[in-house]
């Protein structure tokens, strides 16, 4: 028989087991902090029914969609859209759960998903077609104080705090300042704002000068001067909480939408301290617009400080109506996303992984096979008090089985051979200190559970 | 606009929260037990190439596949199989990726996965065409030692202690003793014997009497003698370790796959009593024959004591060469699978699932509105402590507060009003215990820590 070629398709990521436990060791942190702050677990189906997906979709989306069809219904083509479909975010099927489970749910409803989406992508280096994303969000029902606008960079920050991967700054903006700043500057349409948006969002690639000959330019035809005023207020950035406020300020008076959005933005500044983010880790930031129009309020970008080529590792903001599209409840709401996948592969990129951890402690060798009872005693008593345990059921080299633990990022090796059995002593090797000592039998257990309580405190 | 219905499709389990917690909770508990024992974690993508995974297809996987197109692919009826599919179990991914990554791994390769898996089953109740499948397996290169087959009656009598479900019994035959007992009763050709095991495999249902009149009649055309043999031999159970020795020897002398069986079996059934399997928590069971070709020796099925008809709620077995359609490498392995979402499902139209308790520990309520910033503080000691906390930030009547708390299953439910301020002292409610404390502002962290730590440990 001929050998079918093992492989995958291009733009996922598989991963071998260290990194797959690396990976995994984020997505734990992400959960435990997601749960710390009261939000609860929901999984959604990957396949939806298609009109369900695209009630709202633009042409971006559809064209990037995954069908699916069951056997049966293969061959049908020129039917219309299949029945089925992949979803292609989050966000879709948390306003179709809410909308469908609303008389269940409690409100505010804090709910976190983490799972995987499907988009169909071009094949390239850093797009994925499959990815994680671990989303937060807060429902309200008619409505929601901005006060929940506070509470995600709190979540954002203990989040990247444990994840322990350098430096962060959370940015924040608010769409209503932006829209209100336009309209002071005689920019009063909705689609022109949101084209001049689009222009700004280029700053950082393009650079001022760019940003500035295309606004004065035909398309935009706008003045010199309102150019030049548009610049100065998205490059306005922080450096402190009294340092925002006074920089909101003399931004000067405004139409309604600036004030209300400048007030807004002072409350959740505030508010973010009280919930005991440092200052040095959040900060205004007029520039973030966040390319979706369905941010209303609060906008947020997170970055790394000493990695800004990776670009917002966490985005998110406030919206008016989640499920406008499913029902006609009222439901205002506040998120974020991590998009884990790819902020994986960059780190990884950058060298800032460690992927030299195995989950499993320890490895019981086998010396002599005559007492493989006693290694699997061993063993159990091991794995009974919480450590993970191999033990190994083909003998073969001690030093090969040396080799095998250090490759896999095993720790601790135990030795238990003759000499060790007849003093009622047990050799342990610490594949990590290059260090080895011998303990009493009766005290394993409770020596390499001392060593690995110290080793996770120490991250 | 008008609305679209907001539903999913037939044969999805999508769970409220609490039920989404609880379901959570067996995932974790089964991950750990795997973990503990030395298996190490992989995810494989839910979409692969069509023909990497219908290599080995036979009329009914095939049948039930789910492929996928993107866009552009839509409307190319006629041009043969789709490219892609969704994969429909995680052997056939695990065949491809140790294929794939041989010279990566280390082996023997423990592998633990816990993902969905797709097919297109007709909407039925209790048929599901997304659900959870949580495997292991151990995969050799060239050989791998039948004591492996032992380890995973460990690993099993592990994750079902600890998810407490009632009681159980791992119940174990072995393929070759069945092929070899066949053999000494005159059924030598392979193909007649998987048509008689098929029929066997229908005694529960059946009955003997049924099972009888098929192998006797024209089908099959075997003697009486023959058939009496056959029911006598599947109707084999074991009552302690030692009735399996007896029995298995009491079955006579018998051609080599025979012997060579029960060879297996005896060391297997030994070696799992030197992992801590207690006796009472598995047996022999000669009917054991899984439908699966593959499988070529020992084979397992575990089922609940009490709820005989449930079914086998964790199978597998022992298999020749994984990934031969993919390698020429030999890779032998041995492994079960769980399929938690049909087991959950069944489980809680037991009755047997707890969905009372939330992850959140404890709400912070919120009495005075002035008082935020304290509210805000309190909940963050708390999670600093790894207390999962929400806090009420948009105020009203407290009784609507407490009211939340109960019916989201959350326990605590922390009051700081003025008089608790001024006194330095706050009101804890056990909403579980229906019972109300006050505890010294300073206490509450280390006060709740103690409670819930209790809690955990009595499950």
């Amino acid at each position: 028989m001929a050998l079918t070629p093992a492989r995958t398709m291009p733009g996922v990521l598989e991963l071998l087991p260290l990194d797959q436990i690396a990976f995994q060791r984020m997505l734990d942190v992400i959960r435990r902090n997601y749960e710390r702050f009261g939000f609860l677990a929901i999984e959604t189906p990957v396949i939806e029914y298609s009109d369900v997906l695209l009630t709202k979709s633009g042409g971006e989306t559809e064209r990037q969609v995954y069908f699916v069809q069951s056997t049966g219904a293969l061959g049908k083509a020129d039917e219309g859209m299949p029945e089925l479909a992949l979803r292609f975010d989050l966000t879709v099927p948390l306003a179709r759960y809410v909308a469908e489970h609303e008389r269940d749910l409690s409100f505010p409803f804090r709910r976190y998903q983490m799972q995987k989406v499907y988009r169909g992508e071009r094949a390239q280096r850093g797009r994925f077609r499959e990815f994680y994303q671990c989303d937060i969000d807060v429902i309200g029902k008619d409505s929601l104080s901005v006060r929940y606008d506070a509470e995600i960079p709190a979540v954002i920050y203990s989040v990247f705090r444990e994840l322990a991967i350098g430096p962060f700054t959370i940015q924040l903006n608010n769409r209503k300042l932006m829209r209100g700043y336009f309209e002071s500057l005689g920019i009063v349409d909705g689609e022109q704002q949101m084209l001049v948006l689009r222009e700004v969002d280029k700053l950082d690639k393009r650079g001022a000068d760019y940003v500035r000959d295309t606004l004065t330019g035909e398309a935009f035809g706008l003045s010199t001067e309102v150019a030049t005023s548009i610049l100065a207020f998205v490059q306005v950035r922080s450096t402190s909480l009294q340092d925002a406020f006074d920089k909101l300020d003399a931004l000067g008076a405004g139409p309604e939408a600036m004030e209300q959005g400048r007030n807004e933005l002072k409350e959740v500044l505030g508010l973010i301290h009280a919930f005991g983010v440092p200052e040095t880790h959040y900060a205004l930031n007029l520039s973030i617009a966040r390319g979706l129009d369905y941010y209303t309020g609060t906008v947020y970008e997170t970055t790394l400080n000493d990695h800004p080529q990776i670009g917002s590792i966490c985005s998110g903001g406030r919206y008016e109506n989640l499920a406008g599209q499913y029902t006609k409840s009222h439901l205002p709401g506040v998120g974020i996303s991590i998009g884990l996948t790819r902020l994986y592969w960059q780190l990884r990129d950058a060298g800032l992984i460690d992927t030299a951890k195995s989950t499993v402690d320890v490895l019981v060798t086998q010396m002599d096979e005559a007492q493989l009872p006693a290694y699997l005693a061993l063993a159990g008593e091991l794995r009974g008090a919480g450590i993970a345990t191999e033990v190994v059921l083909e003998g073969g080299k001690l030093g090969k089985q040396f080799k095998y633990a250090d490759r896999a990022g095993i720790r601790f090796v135990v030795v238990l051979g003759e000499d060790e059995l007849a003093r009622g002593v047990v050799t342990v090797k610490d594949l990590r200190r290059e260090d080895q000592f011998e303990v009493a039998r009766g005290e394993l257990v409770k020596t390499l559970r001392v060593e690995l309580e110290q080793a996770a405190a120490m991250g």
